[in-house]
């Protein structure tokens, strides 16, 4: 298959899944059955941790969906309605945001007083549940998620026609694109990727030329990590092999955000083989790193939040046998308090770039 | 002066009124006089609302701030430690984040146990007080603000010795920076700008190629207009007299938005100068808007907040005697509701890009 045929089919594999489901409703009506879907079982119940693949999946239990019943009904016309607007944007080649989702399939059922949706999360659990049906993440349905994120490093990419240089886009770098599945890797020199929470991180970094000196890639969200974020990361390391650092607070919520890239979310669990990056390491900011880089005097007190949160965390099953991460928890109870990454800038503003990180990698000074 | 020296001038000039507030105040020391520091109020009360340049601005009341004071001294130290950090920064040619700064000025008064600052808004006050002392932006002082958003269009730009095409970046478009006061406009080929609110919508249009069909720019950032959007508008209004036209949702914070781009913020107001562009057009949602495109079935009604803050900017100096945007607030009122700009979605995905926009602009059906 050429790359153009493998991008057509790429686009009509998941129409077809569509409208294969659209086939079996009409089946079943025709044979005057009460038409029905299949779907798994989503939240907690269903959710496992899957040792050998090290990341969130769903389990086996399935559910079926009626139309002729009452608690299925609204749930059966709005998963059909949603799949019928997801052919129609894989028809015409465009995307739509899950808002977008929601204002298309907002219409009056005719001839009563009912609304197909009255809220944006009835579509969004319908795209979840396509997701399930055709075994395509919403993106491949033509669904994009938020946009967020700078990229810089030594890559080359095409996309849309044209070819991106990451190393050559002055101090602004690369607007990462909600729905990433599109661009193709021409040449990727680097060595690793650094992913940071923090967009004024990822401009320090890119002012000292820290992906020029270490030959690696830097990218970085505010606030968030979007699914664009998360597919290119993967995307990275599966397909180019690069290590994935993690550069966060330390605090939980800093913690979290690796969590999620490595392990994936409870509430995306049926998508963790798309998602989840077992490889990924915590570079910092640890417990340990406050004692030795002379942080203490930056310590923020954690609030009843964090602490509470932080038992939650403790008792996750990815978190429970690793030794490593029980001993931060410890360590942070001990100190009563988190430092946030920017407190390294007490030690001069280019303290990261040129000895907090270096010095990390070379001494392979992460978390697994 | 050629391009170059230009700016050299640029980073020597905020550096030279830095060591001026150094050296007077040293002067004072050996006069042995009190030393002080002399600086516009800011706040509501110094405020005013310039009819001729409409835009915010400061007025003439000036306060003067004593090291022997036992209400001042703090803040003369945090302002003095703040200027010793800005200077450090011009110095060395590298940027900091507000919190960077924070941190870096964070310490204990040696034989006390009082530190310099406790919280980040003591150091935000200190630059805000050095853009009026010195009347250079804080970007000017190397002190950068969030990072966000993304462009495209039919523009060439120079940056940290790149050139970087607009109109050739892909899906992503290019990462707009925190501080965009360092790049060189090289080709200008567009009409007009285009800012949005939600990256969702650029997103839209991006797809759709608005701005090569249109000849336009599309801008957007996602949840909040930060200072290097504004500056980036800014630029490309003076220095390309390009008209600018804001797209967000019909609701107060949506006008708002546009309101702040057009005339300053009160918190700002200092900065109009460099800030404000009175040139400014609100393309769209309007309440016109929704009788016109049949958009009252996405009626979201207003909440308390909503109608609280509707009154607040209905009074505003600015929009009291505009008679369109009173209209626009009677609407609003009457209707007692909002709409998005994704319900447009509802005519079509492509309705925005095909129908509602070319429309709009070919009509001059903007508000002023």
């Amino acid at each position: 298959m050429t790359k153009k045929e493998e991008k057509a089919d790429y686009n009509e594999k998941p129409r077809q899944e569509l409208v294969k489901l659209g086939q079996n409703v009409i089946k079943e009506i025709n044979q005057q059955k009460n038409p029905k879907i299949d779907l798994p079982v989503r939240g907690l119940s269903n959710v496992i941790y899957d040792k050998d693949s090290k990341t969130l999946t769903l389990g086996d239990k399935m559910a079926e969906r009626f139309f002729f019943n009452v608690a299925h009904a609204k749930k059966f016309l709005q998963t059909i309605e949603v799949a019928a607007i997801c052919k129609s944007l894989l028809d015409v080649k465009k995307h739509a945001s899950l808002r977008d989702v929601f204002y298309m399939a907002k219409r009056t059922i005719p001839n009563t007083k009912i609304n197909l949706v009255d809220e944006q999360k009835e579509s969004d659990k319908a795209i979840e549940d396509l997701e399930l049906i055709t075994n395509f993440s919403r993106e491949h349905l033509h669904v994009n998620a938020n946009k967020m994120g700078s990229v810089a490093g030594k890559v080359i990419i095409e996309d849309m026609g044209d070819t991106i240089d990451w190393s050559r886009l002055g101090s602004g770098g690369w607007s990462i694109p909600s729905n990433v599945e599109d661009i193709t890797f021409k040449k990727v020199d680097a060595e690793y990727v650094i992913y940071m929470e923090k967009a004024a991180v990822w401009e320090r970094l890119h002012e000292d030329r820290f992906w020029a000196k270490h030959n690696c890639i830097i990218m970085s969200s505010q606030g968030q990590t979007t699914r664009g974020i998360r597919r290119l990361l993967q995307r990275l390391s599966t397909e180019h092999k690069l290590p994935i650092y993690v550069l966060a607070d330390c605090d939980v919520w800093g913690w979290y955000i690796y969590s999620v890239i490595k392990y994936g979310s409870i509430s995306l669990a049926h998508m963790a083989e798309e998602m989840a990056i077992p490889s990924v390491k915590f570079l910092g900011v640890t417990c340990d790193d406050i004692e030795k880089y002379d942080l203490k005097k930056h310590f923020i007190k954690l609030t009843d939040q964090d602490t509470s949160r932080m038992k939650q965390m403790q008792q996750y099953e990815w978190f429970v046998k690793n030794k490593d991460w029980q001993r931060q928890f410890k360590l942070m109870k001990e100190f009563g308090a988190k430092v946030e990454i920017q407190a390294l800038s007490s030690r001069g503003i280019t303290f990261i770039s040129e000895r907090y990180l270096p010095e990390k990698i070379k001494g392979k000074m992460w978390i697994d």
